[in-house]
């Protein structure tokens, strides 16, 4: 099976992916009666590892939650020097250049790869290394916030491959990279 | 019939209504095989006048078409003095805060509005003052270009009315703002 990049993701309407203090509580602005996980359990799936920027690590470490995935996670971090106690054998700290890390991810037999953050999915996409998109648009606009994208060098054209609407609010959108 | 202020725009994956040079070619990548106006006189039947930007308008006459519009136009200006030749009758110029053009639409009995271009809807939206939005998002990153939405002074919740995928590419939401 050929290596592969993902993103999934939930925005504003305007595009932001956290408030202007990083809060996401926003995104459960809709009530979520019928208890779905938009499609999350299916994504997961076939994943095989996380890469995932400090920030959003230290962010799901700040829920307090326990840990909440099951593959392997790859920390982005060239301050982070060592692992939260706790989560030894469930993370680890790389860092590098977005094609350094692949080289890294796919030397381990990771091949699907769900690449998460703000500043993690900008890197990627900035050097044209993500190949699908799935993005869950809620039905707010924040004014401002963290945006999910950033400047790129080029334009870059999807396909889409499918929409659904969860919970009739949540508009979910899936784009796979036209090369 | 209560008034309102209506969106209809389309935007990339990334948010932006024009690329970086002011340009729209982009909108269409996608092949338009079917000949589908994308809903646009569905939506336009039931609007009253266009509010228009003049950068907007100026877009409009540089494509050297005949006028598209058989509704009347408001082009917001401070600058602009005098109707373009063979514009009379057709568009009037306006300028004022977003309240004081809708008084002024009001008092012409144009109770539905289209409110167009980047800087228009911003400056109504700033004033919470758009009741509907129906945003078509065109599968490609533009990387840099003129944004859809800006900084507002407050969230703004909507609701999801429907979603349609035109063209298999091109994914229309339609929002109502929630009040």
């Amino acid at each position: 099976m050929k290596n592969k990049n993902y993103v999934f993701i939930a925005r504003s309407i305007d595009g932001y992916i956290a408030d202007k203090n990083g809060d996401i509580d926003w995104l459960y602005t809709v009530a979520n009666t019928e208890n779905s996980d938009c499609g999350y359990e299916k994504f997961i799936n076939k994943i095989d590892a996380i890469i995932m920027g400090r920030s959003s690590f230290e962010k799901v470490l700040s829920f307090g939650i326990d840990w909440p995935y099951n593959i392997p996670v790859l920390v982005l971090s060239n301050t982070l020097k060592k692992i939260p106690k706790g989560y030894i054998g469930k993370v680890e700290i790389i860092s590098g250049t977005p094609k350094e890390i692949l080289k890294t991810a796919h030397t381990k037999g990771y091949k699907h790869l769900y690449i998460d953050g703000g500043k993690t999915v900008q890197g990627f996409l900035n050097q044209d290394l993500i190949d699908e998109i799935c993005i869950t648009t809620i039905p707010i606009l924040l004014g401002e916030g963290i945006p999910l994208f950033k400047e790129l060098p080029e334009k870059i054209r999807f396909e889409h491959i499918k929409t659904e609407v969860y919970l009739n609010e949540l508009v979910q959108s899936n784009y796979r990279r036209k090369r």
